[in-house]
C-alpha cells in the first residue's frame, strides 16, 4: 500500500511539508510497551536542523504529540497516531515557481502523477520533512527491538567524496554527538570544509550513510520475496534522495572471488559466527546472527543556489530557474537518524513475524 | 507476504530445486491477453544453463506448463498457474553435506529459520532454479507492458572486475545472443577468459547487471513507500546473490555536486525530457518519462571447488568442506533474464495501479 | 491489516472513545476530488446523538478537521488524515468498573487480548464512537461514487421486533429526516414506543438495517476471495454490535426453491436486468447491475440499566454489576449512516479496482 | 488480493472446473508440521459427490498431489502447492449455452467482468469444484489448529425449510457419516424426501450450515477491521451460493432485549465463561473462549431442470434456457466440509497472528 509499510508492524505516513502537520499511524505495537512522548521526542530531535553540539536553535519546534494508542504510560495495542504540527511555514517562494519544476526534484513527476493537484509547497509529500513521521515510528520500533537486545545505529561514512575511516563500536555510538553524525573526527573536519565550499559555490553535496543492527538473532527474514535485504532496501528508498542501497560488501563484492567473498563459518563461544561479514549479516535473505550492515547512497541535494534550466509547465517553454530560500547543502547528516529509523521499523516487523516479541509485553 | 509479490499483478512463487517442480501463480493478469506456452517458454529458455550461441544441450528440459487461467489462447482473468517439472535431479551430493553449511549460502540461515525441516537438496527454496518461476511471471508482465509500448532489457555490464563499455540500444537488444548476455564483444572475450581462469582455480566470479525499461510513461510509482526504486529493489533482492541495487548514477552520484547530478529539464519534440539521466528515470519515486536504469550487484557464486571451512551443525565442531558437483563459476549471465523479469513484474504492477492497462484487453 | 481496510481505497482507523480524538487516514483517494470539511461534517453530523428533526443539541461538538491531503479545495492524492477531537469526556464511571467486564461488551476479550493495557474508558477502541472515523472515510467514498453515479443509502428496517414495510426510493431517501432513520412512519411510531418501554425497563433493543447501492455498474467484485459479499460483510462486521449480514433474499432464500429464487434475466431499455432481486445485485461475488442490497443484524445494546452478573477480573469471584451513565437504548438509528459509510468505502475500493475512476479527477 | 486469503496463513486459489486442475498454494504453514497426502486426501474425499455411507462410487478420482513444501513427511516452511487434476470433463453442454447466462449463476457477471474471455465451461472459476482447493488448505489448517486443541466442525442444520433439532457434540462429530452431514437422523429422512421431490420437479433446494470451533482460546481476532466475524464472513462468502452469515444468535438476536441477549459471565472450574452463547464466542470481534458458532445461508442451487428465461448475450434478445446435465439438487451437504475448511483457514491465521503457534513445530 502506497503510504503504509510493514506487515505486523505497520507504519502509515501522512502530512505535508507546508500543510498542518506531519504524522504517522503505527499499527501493531504490542500492548504493554512502556512509551512516553519523551521517548519519541528524543529521536525526532536528532533529525532537526541545527541540532547537534554546535546548536540548540529552534529547540521549541517539532513537539511530538501522541494522539492515540497510549494509556497510563504504555502502548495499548491500538494504533498509535503521532504527529508534529507545522508552524511558521513560509510558502511564498513556492508560489512563484510552481510551474517551474526544479531539476532533480519530484516537482515534475508529482505534477504528472497528480495532475497538478498535489500540494507543491515546500515539496509537499516529497519533502524531507515527511521523514519526521518515519523517525517517530522508528522510535517505537527501537524500543521494541531493545527488548530483544537489538541495537540499530547509523552514521555518515562519506560526504562530498570524503570517506570516513572505519570506526569501532564505541565511536559509532557517539557519532550522534558529531555535527555530521560521523564517527571519524578528522574526516568530519574535511567534510565540513567541503560543505562550506559547496555552499559558497551555491552547490550541494551527497554522501553515504551506513546503518547497522547489532545483536541480531539468526533466522529473521521471509524469503523468497520478503527478504531482509529487499524489505530493508524498500524502506530505505522511501527516504528522499536515496539512489542506491547495498549490504555487506555490496557493489564491492563483485570484484572479489568467491573464495574471498565467502565468510567462513566458525565457532565463537560455542556459537556459530562468520569470519568477516561480507554478507552484511544476511544470507539467502535471512539474518545469520552477524551485524546487519547496509550502505545507502544519498544524492547531492537537488536544491542549489545556482541558476538552472527547466521548462515552464504552463507555457511549455524553456525557462530559467533561480531557487530562493535556505536549503541544506548536504542532507546526509540529517538523513542519518532516518536510516536508523527505517531499519528499525523493518527489523521490528521481521522480529514480530518471527514471534520474537509477545502479543503483550509485561 | 512471504512468497507473493505485487499489489495488482501478484506473483506467488512455489517449488524447490530438487522437489517435483518450480512454479508460480500470477494473479491479476487482465483478461483477454493473448498468451501461449511458447510465449513463456521463450523467456524460460533464456535462463537455462548452456543456452546461447555455443550450446543447445539439455534443450528437452524445462518445458513450461500452464495449468490454469488460460482458455482459447487468452488469459481469462483467473490466476495463471505455470510450472516446470524437475527431472533428473541428483540429490546424493547434498545428503553428504547436509550438516555442513556452505559459506556464503543460505544453508545455515535456512537451518536456523526452519529448524532443519527445510528441503536442503540443491539449495531448496534458495536455489537459483526458483527464478524459473520469476521468469515465467516476467514473460506475462512483458507481454502486458508491450501493450503500452514499454520494453524491458537487461545485460551484463561487469564480470570479475571487467567492465563492458556503454553500448547503444541496438547492441543492447542483441545482448541476448551473446554467451554472457553482454553487449560489448571485446569485454565479453576478456570476461570469458576470466571465467576460465576462475574455473581452473576452483573459484568463482561476480558482476553487475544493468536493467532498463524504455518508453516508460511519466507518473508511475506510489510514494511515499511504494516508490519505483523501493519496489524494484525489493524485487531485485529476491534474486539469489544480489547484494546491491542502484538507480541512475546510484553510488556514483554521491561524488557529484548537485549542479552536476541534477538532470535539467528540456523540451524535445514538445515533450519534457531531461538532459542526462543521472536519476535513472525516477524522481521522488515516480517515473519521469526517461528510461528506468537499475544496476544490480551479483556476488561471486558461493559454491566453489576449493576446500573451505565450516561448522558441523550436529556436532558443533569445526569441519572442512569440499563441495562436489558442477557449479556455475559465474551466475551473472544466467541472472540477466531474471533481472529483466523482476523489473517487468514490478513495472507491470505499477502500470496496472496507474490504470494504464484496462481490466479487459480486447 | 488490523486497523486498515481496503486495497486501493485504504482506510486506517485510530483513536479511542475517551482518548484525545477519533480519526482516520484515507489513502488512495484520486487527486482532484473536490472536497471540503463541510462535505465530511454533513455525514458525521448524521451519526451524532440527538441529531434529527427533534433535536439540534450539542451542535458545537464533533467538528471535523482535515489535517492532510487537502489543498486548494481538492484532494491532492496524498493521504487524508481526518479527525474529531474528544471533548468533555467523563471517565469516572469506568474506573469504578474496570475489573468488572460488562456482559455482551468487549471488556473481557480486550482484557484477555491486550493484557489489561487497553484503554477501557468508554469502551476505548470498541466504542461506537470509533465509527465517526468510518463515517468520515465514507464521506469521501460517497463523493467518489457519486462521480460514477452510484448512490448509497441505508435505513432502519426493524427495531425491537417491529418491521418497517417496504418503501419506495423517494421515501428511502428521506429516511434520514426521520428520528429513527426509518422510511415507514407508522412503524417508526411503534418503534419509538418500544424504545420508551425498553428504557423504562432499564433494557435495550436491537434491529435490522438495510443498506443499498443504486446505479451499480455490473462487473464489480474480485472473486474468488474478494467477493462483493465477502468484502462488504467484513466491513459491516467492523460496526460494533453487528452479528449477521445477508444479501438479497439472504437467509430467506434457504426456504425458496431454485425456480423461485433465481432472478430471471430480461431486457429493459436494451439493458440486461433481472426480474426480482433475490441476488441482492450480486452473482458469483460480482455486481450484476441491479441494486446491491444488504441487511445487517444489530444486537440489542449490551449496556443496560438492570443489574447483571459478572466476574471480577482481579479477584476472580462472581460480582454484581450495575452500569451507571446514559446509554443508547437502541443504537440502530445511529448505526444507519455507518452502514452506508462502510458500504460506500468497500464499493469505492472495488470501483477503483475496476478502473471506473481515473487516477486524477478533472 | 483477489485469489489470496489470509495474512500469516495465506491461501492462493487457482484452477477451473473444466481446466487441467484445481489447486491451492498455502504459504505460511510453520515448518515441521507432520503432513501427508493422506491427511489432505481424507478431507477432500468428504466433499466428493456420492461419498457417504450409501456410496463409494468414483473413489478413484480427485487424487491429491502435493507439489511443493513437503519433505520427509513434514512441512518445510516453504509454500505448499496442492492440486487435484481434472479428468473426464465433458464440456459439450456448456458450448451450447455459452451465450445464454443461467439465472442465479455467475455466467452473466463473469461475462461482464472478463469480457467473455473467462473459461465458462462448467462455471469455470465459479464452480463449486474450486472449493476442492479450499478443502486442501483447510486440511493443513485443521492439523495446525489441532496442535493447540482447537476442533472445527460443520453440519447441516436446515434443508428445504426442514430444520434439524439441536444436537449434542458426539452427534455433531458423527454428522459426517450421515449422507446429508446432518446430526439429526429424523430430520435427515425428511430432508432426503424433500430433495427427492425437488429433483422430481426439476427444482432445487437451499439450506443452512452451522460451523463451530471448539476449545477456542480467548483473545483471537484483530479489531477494528480484522474482526473474527468479519474475516470468517469474508471467507465463508467465498463459497458459491452463500448469501448470509451470522454468528451466535445472529439475526435472531435482533428480537431479543439486551437483558436476554447478554451472556452473563460466570466462573466454571476457575475459568471465566458465559452462561449461554448468544455471542457465538465472539465479543468485540475477539474470541471469548466459548465455542465459535457461525450459520451460513446457502441458496438453492441455481441449476435447475425446469425451463427458464434468459437473454442471449450475442443477439441481445430474450431466449429460453434448458439446462442439460446432472446437477446437485441441493449443494448444502457437499458445502458442509467447505464451511469447516474456511473456518479452519481463518482461525489458523488468527492463531498465528496471536503467536499461538511457533515458527517451527518440533
Amino acid at each position: 500500500m502506497r503510504n503504509s509499510l510493514g506487515e505486523l508492524f505497520t507504519v502509515t505516513s501522512f502530512g505535508e511539508s507546508h500543510g498542518r502537520c506531519v504524522g504517522v499511524v503505527v499499527d501493531g505495537c504490542p500492548a504493554g510497551l512502556p512509551l512516553s512522548v519523551a521517548d519519541v521526542q528524543t529521536e525526532v530531535d536528532r533529525r532537526r536542523p541545527g541540532t547537534g553540539p554546535a546548536s540548540t536553535r529552534r529547540a521549541e519546534e517539532d513537539q511530538v504529540e501522541i494522539l492515540s494508542g497510549l494509556f497510563n504510560g504504555h502502548a495499548t495495542g491500538a494504533p498509535l497516531c503521532m504527529l508534529v504540527w507545522n508552524t511558521d511555514v513560509d510558502s511564498s517562494n513556492y508560489e512563484r515557481i510552481k510551474d517551474l519544476p526544479r531539476p532533480g526534484h519530484a516537482d515534475y513527476t508529482a505534477f504528472m502523477k497528480y495532475g497538478g493537484f498535489n500540494d507543491y509547497r515546500g515539496g509537499g509529500r516529497f519533502s524531507g520533512r515527511i521523514t519526521a513521521g518515519f523517525v517517530m515510528a522508528g522510535a517505537v520500533a527501537k524500543k521494541l527491538l531493545n527488548i530483544i537486545g537489538v541495537e540499530v545505529l547509523a552514521h555518515t561514512v562519506e560526504i562530498g567524496g570524503i570517506a570516513a575511516r572505519a570506526a569501532r563500536l564505541p565511536a559509532l555510538r557517539r557519532a550522534g554527538e558529531n555535527p555530521l553524525n560521523c564517527a571519524d573526527l578528522s574526516a568530519t573536519a574535511k567534510m565540513l570544509k567541503a560543505i562550506e565550499q559547496a555552499r559558497a559555490g551555491g552547490d550541494s553535496l551527497g554522501g553515504i550513510i551506513e546503518g547497522m543492527a547489532l545483536n541480531m538473532p539468526a533466522g529473521l527474514g521471509e524469503p523468497v520475496f520478503d527478504t531482509l535485504e529487499g524489505d530493508l532496501a524498500k524502506a530505505l528508498f522511501a527516504i528522499p534522495a536515496v539512489k542506491g542501497v547495498e549490504f555487506g560488501a555490496g557493489f564491492g563484492a563483485v570484484k572479489l572471488r568467491g573464495s574471498e567473498n565467502n565468510d567462513r563459518f566458525m565457532l565463537k563461544r560455542n556459537k556459530i559466527q562468520t569470519l568477516g561479514n561480507n554478507a552484511g549479516g544476511i544470507l539467502g535473505g535471512i539474518s545469520n546472527g552477524m551485524p546487519i550492515t547496509a550502505r545507502v547512497a544519498v544524492k547531492p541535494t537537488p536544491s542549489i543556489g545556482r541558476p538552472q534550466a527547466t521548462v515552464n509547465l504552463q507555457t511549455m517553454e524553456s525557462a530559467p530557474l533561480d531557487i530562493k530560500g535556505r536549503h541544506d547543502v548536504c542532507i546526509v547528516p540529517r538523513a542519518v537518524p532516518v536510516v536508523a529509523a527505517m531499519m528499525a521499523i523493518v527489523l521490528c516487523d521481521f522480529a514480530l513475524r518471527a514471534r520474537l516479541l509477545p502479543e503483550v509485553i509485561k
